[in-house]
């Protein structure tokens, strides 16, 4: 069986997302755990074998471990074959492909400088910064209601995925607001809410 | 045909190594431009459709663009299938998929967080720094010869690429001198060396 370490509203939040939208998230052994928070709490949980203690961390039935949204985002989405993802030959799968690896590669280290304030001519030659990425983003959804085109993707789950938890780095763009708006929308982002909700209570993090 | 936008000497250059790999260079349509240097030669090419300039780009036979080194290695993995990348299913693919996106995510933020001389709590909290990225590869290189095992594979390929034009970057760590030693050795890095002189000399960067 499948393997994931999970960490309650956290990036790995993503992947129980995915798995519910996929309907399999009885398919895969889910392992509650911990991380440091910012607020000072959480920790390293020695039971998590990610070398950073980081989640998401899937194990597959093999033994192999993958770690990185994207990575476990398309194994699982190569696994559980569905509307979610374009496959290898189908029309769109390059743009999956881009849009996926544009989340870790650009965005997300884009929109940390932004929020931490560093600025430096080699981080800007590589990423450029937050104007550029909200700008690429913005062109993407122009005419269409999903990054791919009228169907909602694992690529709009990921890219989506900070903003459903942080309203206020929502861009000022019509385009992005209103596909926020339709992401945070979909049934299985309020399923993923609830199941933090007692995951969190699971492991003591909230007040019972 | 598939169009591949490529400046010589630059993150795109890995692109042709893996199409020299695969002897695929004949069907891709090279379109040879450049890009701004740190040395500050070059500059953005308007025939570049890239939205930031950069290289690489791929554009499929449909017209999908497809950027970020990952996701063109990848896609281009799919197309012309070989033993360079485990396909869908394959053993290895895990690892495979976790070592391609761990590369973008992390490796070459915290890379250029350590050249820049940036460091930051929000950055530490998400990437951690260049001495765990050191750790974490190391690890994956004990006890075998390439990062999925006995096989070289596109994940060396592109987590090398940055050591072969930095030597000086290299960890003074044996597992990783040794395995760059291999990586560096192999014939298709010989000959996107050539490959890149001729195109530097064909787009006048280089005195004939």
């Amino acid at each position: 069986m499948l393997t994931l370490y999970h960490a309650p509203n956290t990036r790995s939040s993503r992947i129980i997302t995915q798995l519910i939208a996929l309907g399999k998230l009885d398919q895969v052994d889910i392992r509650l755990t911990d991380i440091p928070r910012q607020d000072g709490r959480g920790g390293h949980d020695p039971q998590n074998p990610h070398p950073e203690g980081k989640v998401p961390l899937l194990v597959t039935e093999s033994g192999e471990e993958i770690r990185e949204s994207t990575a476990i985002m398309l194994y699982l989405s190569e696994i559980f074959p569905s509307a979610l993802a374009p496959a290898a030959g189908e029309s769109g799968r390059g743009a999956f492909l881009s849009w996926m690896s544009w989340y870790g590669n650009v965005m997300e280290p884009v929109y940390l400088h932004h929020v931490a304030g560093v600025s430096h001519p080699v981080l800007t030659a590589t990423f450029r910064q937050w104007p550029e990425a909200v700008a690429y983003l913005a062109a993407g959804l122009t005419g269409r209601d999903y990054l791919l085109g009228d169907r909602y993707s694992l690529a709009d789950l990921l890219i989506s995925s900070p903003f459903l938890i942080l309203p206020d780095a929502v861009p000022e763009v019509p385009e992005i607001q209103a596909w926020v708006a339709r992401c945070a929308a979909r049934p299985e982002v309020a399923a993923t809410l609830a199941y933090d909700a007692r995951a969190s209570a699971e492991l003591g993090l909230t007040a019972a």
